[in-house]
């Protein structure tokens, strides 16, 4: 059976874990390296017939000029994980992976990251404009590459917190706002996600921007019959925090306060170092612990940029608790991994799943999916195992009745 | 409903462990400390109607003449988080439970447990006669105490590695041996699980000394419709070794090293501190990691005394990880725990639900209570979560079948 | 030789750190606790003739009403180091010193400060007035208790930053603001230390208030014959940092970052949780790198407020750098002490030899104390080991020269 | 002035910090990399006129036959800080150096060495013979490379302790062994030092090898005006021991227990798996402690095998210590270092400082160069601090009377 051709459309193509899903599925096509870190090339996957990366087309779009094998060639001087030897073995098929990487949208993104952009704004244009602008650029990547299916993965720097208000809270409302060209309405991670589900991809967002699945975007997701799926990569500190938090619940033992130190080097940490951008992140990362334990300890999750550490975050933890006859102890840990290493994997697996479910005809919110995530959108379920488990039944499940896909191609 | 009267009856009932179960339990039932740490007392349990903490006696045995006022003096010294108030306050009631400590055994149980003990030995008599002793010690405390039950506990010190034969692999060639006054068949630790089940006493082992549950013994279990089950109570590395290992494989990352450095100052240190006890221990930690990942990572696990740290254990565990793309990054964990703190709610919890599994009517080993161990018997199952899933599912069915139950009394 | 009575009279008297020393001196005193700690109980110290710590007075003043023995009762519950049973039986003694504990200055201390605070406010007072009740005070303590000497430490919760402008930087300046009663050029701290000098006490600014040691009051010490030194006790993650800076440079590693995370919940923390607060005590810790190093590595020094740690201060660093052909590689640590404990010592040596300089006649600044401060006024050097031989260099010179002292009594 | 012409002969030479010692001179030659971690290279020793390590000769020998390149490959696939691009950079003056490496000797070094060796063991000669091979390698380097002077360095493997009896003690005693041919009295080690003595070659022992510098060693050293100094380059854990332990000892604070754990993978972790040859490292170490305090607090330090981590050694020390009023604290260090990295520019360093010691005519023990050992021979003083400032002290003696010098060409 030939198999479906499958796009990647990367938002946020030039940044380090775009990079890095580019070049590892280039690297991986090539047999340059195995499937370690790849959760769906374990057995328990095998049966599913999810399309193979090394078949996947890249492209994208960045709010930065510049080019792919430029930016992995830096990436590989903060991230010793990255060889410049790999780089220059893969040099041609990278060349040819830039080319699909067009100009992105910076609409609403704040300080930060308008800081880093050296592409010229939108913002004299009408966001109806801009959304066509954006599938466009899908459109015309599908065509050229002849690609059968598009998955689009939000990997943008962190947004400033988007205020819901009612006119997110349904499809029709937030339609208006568009017709009306409410800008204060959307950052530019909500426009691509729109612009995705209406060419009919599914749509990952691995970031926090609470823009991006707004309850009006999940019901047009839900119309359009796309799947979709956020928010936040679960990639270091809060991965362990999902891991670690279930065994003091299953110990009855009281957590008193939970306190994380992040540090890391790369644009990510330096775009996070803008409160605003921040508030982000830590509010994404920040509810895993209550809706764990069913109370809220003391907490707080830093985030500083330390230019010297690359792409190397390491994060500091410090757990205080009670025991019995009140006695407390703590337990400690220290995370050292890169950043975008631990990203790339996670974006493939979800490529792999979310093309999945679109050719099974699923639509709406993927909760399957939940244990790729931070803050995964309509899933209560935070323990890291549980979370797998979802994953795991819904592939038992997807197994068991066949005949109930309703697969195209 | 008069609840039944329950008596717990510790093997090493002067150590920390014991002494810290007697001094909770009575505390719990003064209502100066919380229940914190006790599973069983959250509202999942509350439905199975388990004997009350302040309802239990306690009695026991150890190789040391002492008292246990004394014991528990001392550990506070240790402990800081045993206060000395709390045991001025309680002191009439540990006394009248000192009461009821008798002469234990040290029969094979390796120099370390023989040089700390100041009692005469055994070894003139038969085992046979022996088991007759540890029979009337149990049966005195339960007429004296006119108990409905008694659960039999062991915490006594880590025996060295008791090496299994054929002989027990079965009953029969078991009960010839000691017919045949085999010394070399057994270890105290032995006499004491035939003895308990013989007396139709529910037998916990938390400690890893591999002679307590061998085949044979779990067969007479199951024939005289004794609930039992251990071994080696998971309270500190290996808990969080259980509750950390899935993520690795639920992330599909290679676990290359996994080395952990234990030191503590007890006398549980001083006795690990001799190489044969010390490998019993670390048998009984080191599957953890195999079962759980499904392959054998570098791993080892040390344990140093370090006699100023008194009962505050201190593990530093390294673990290297290889992820997408060959890259090689790392996790460390601290843990700083009070060692008889975190055992002594694991005993409460099980005794309380080892004395509702024998009015049930259960026999042989109790695989719900796998999450509490290191090694659980007959289990393969090393996963935290999964472990804690067991008696989650345990507890729901009894729930659903109240009427399967088989309730004396 | 009859010993010259000394009378210690602290500022924040009821704080932390006042009511450790004034616990420890009276448990010194009455052989309950041994010199561990005290660093001019060792024997290089001995022929100096300091005077005894078991002979002093305490008395002192604070900003809120309230009792000694109820704050040592409250701070024995955040910190396991102090023991209830020590003050039971020292509970006679501790009242006896309480009655010399008068109402404190809370003038431009900030909201956290004035917040925490339950006495009257002097902010009708002029600033000459205020001075006279302080000196009033210190007066009444050294009359009632009929004492040779006082020496004054201030203890207090760290002040806002005091802007320095001309009239901070002499004397003549100072005076006429005072006399123009020019309240925006003081904070709390530098009533104090003017008013101590004045009274010919010498004065210890254990706090990183940057209002007590102006040049100006300097100048006034020197003019009155009065030893003074400051600022900001080194007691936990910045002494580390001077013991472990000069390493780096004598292997001519660079230092990349380093990046500090201090945790406390005491009320220093709570303070410190003030932005205001926390600008003057990061300041002071931050320069002792640069000092060290010769240059100015990337480094943040983080301080949080955790409530469940009491007074155990547990700070992890975290050191990058670089070695030889450009290898990064890192150096954390992470220090856990009681807060109190390691400060109250400190401050005891330190009377012990202001008062002995006092003695001996020295007037200004005391640098041979410079060991003992994060940010040693007038001293560049930074590095533990050469400030402490700064110490034991002058306690040579002493003893080489007693003829030259000018030794009352 | 035409620098002397300087040779630097390694024992070890294709093991790890030998070949980075090559890599890294080479690199600097060719301005690849910078001075970073060589104090020589700071200005207190530029008035010296020490020799450029650009015009240094490298050769040497080792018991495995094998080339450099191929060694430096190797390690460059276990030490990230090893860039395989700079290998390629400089093949050919690697190449170059290859050439003057010979077969060493195995002498009584242990099972884990001679495992290690695929070169014919020399057993069968006599150690007269031995010697003379040695100096006739070390003449021949000097001759074809045409060098004025010649430093023989030990980066050899640990061996197992040599039990010094009287025959090392003085040199007569040990010449008569060499007659009698007694084999049981020397080490590998103990041949090149007397070889490279008798060839008026400066000797530096890197490694914690006791046979090298015994008694009659150094008097042959005196008697022949060669400087020599070791042992065991001081370049992780002992490194930050030595800067920290006087800091509790500044502070009066008394260290109850200092438990270490290095954890390491290269050949030198190898080799330390070994109990007879860890025996040699740990007694090395172990006696910083003691000598700094004044007292033998518990202590262990722990060396172990972890292959995957190659050339990165981890080490976590735990220091548990008591302050004011008897509390207990602690502090932990972590320490992520590439073993061969931090070793190589203290060779270096070494080197410079040897050659000119020797070109002034110095001879025996060389005590200013006690900052970069472990156990420095002769020294008692193992405080960094102290240690760094007697090299500064001798750099300031040398530059204040440099007419005392007898400096040859």
């Amino acid at each position: 059976m030939k198999q479906a051709k499958t796009g990647v459309w990367l938002i946020g193509a030039l940044g380090s874990v775009a990079a890095t899903v580019i070049l590892g599925a280039t690297a991986l096509r090539r047999g340059l390296v195995s499937s370690t870190g790849l959760i769906t090339y374990t057995k328990e996957f095998d049966k599913l017939g999810l399309v193979d990366i090394g078949e996947m087309e890249f492209g994208g779009c960045d709010i930065r000029k510049g080019d792919l094998l430029k930016s992995l060639r830096l990436l590989s001087g903060e991230c010793k994980a990255i060889d410049r030897r790999t780089l220059d073995t893969l040099e041609k098929d990278l060349e040819q992976t830039g080319k699909y990487i067009s100009s992105g949208s910076i609409r609403n993104c704040g300080q930060a990251i308008e800081g880093l952009s050296n592409i010229a704004d939108n913002n004299c244009k009408c966001l109806r404009d801009e959304i066509k602008e954006i599938r466009g650029a899908i459109q015309r990547f599908r065509d050229e590459k002849n690609l059968d299916r598009v998955v689009v993965v939000n990997l943008a720097s962190t947004e400033p917190l988007l205020d819901l208000t009612y006119c997110h809270g349904d499809l029709n409302g937030f339609e208006n706002s568009l017709d009306e060209n409410d800008t204060s309405s959307v950052r530019a991670s909500t426009l691509y996600a729109y612009a995705a589900i209406q060419e009919g991809c599914p749509y990952i967002n691995f970031t926090p921007s609470n823009g991006a699945l707004i309850p009006a975007i999940v019901q047009l997701a839900e119309l359009k019959g796309v799947p979709v799926m956020g928010n936040d990569g679960k990639t270091g500190e809060t991965l362990i925090k999902s891991a670690l938090a279930p065994m003091f619940a299953y110990r009855a033992l009281d957590i008193l306060s939970w306190q994380g130190y992040n540090i890391l080097g790369n644009m990510d940490g330096q775009v996070l170092n803008h409160p605003e951008n921040r508030e982000s992140k830590i509010r994404s990362k920040d509810q895993t612990l209550s809706k764990i334990l069913g109370y809220t300890p003391h907490s707080r999750v830093g985030i500083d940029y330390v230019p010297s550490l690359g792409d190397q975050k390491t994060a500091w933890d410090f757990i205080h608790f009670r025991g019995f006859m009140g006695a407390t102890m703590s337990l400690q840990f220290i995370w050292q991994g890169y950043d975008s290493i631990l990203a790339a994997p996670l974006v493939l697996d979800m490529v792999r799943l979310a093309e999945f479910a679109k050719r099974r005809g699923e639509a709406g919110l993927m909760p399957q999916l939940a244990v790729f995530f931070k803050s995964p959108v309509g899933v209560n379920e935070h323990r890291l195992s549980e979370q797998y488990h979802m994953l795991k039944n819904y592939v038992k499940e997807v197994n068991k009745n066949p005949e109930k896909l309703k697969m195209i191609k």
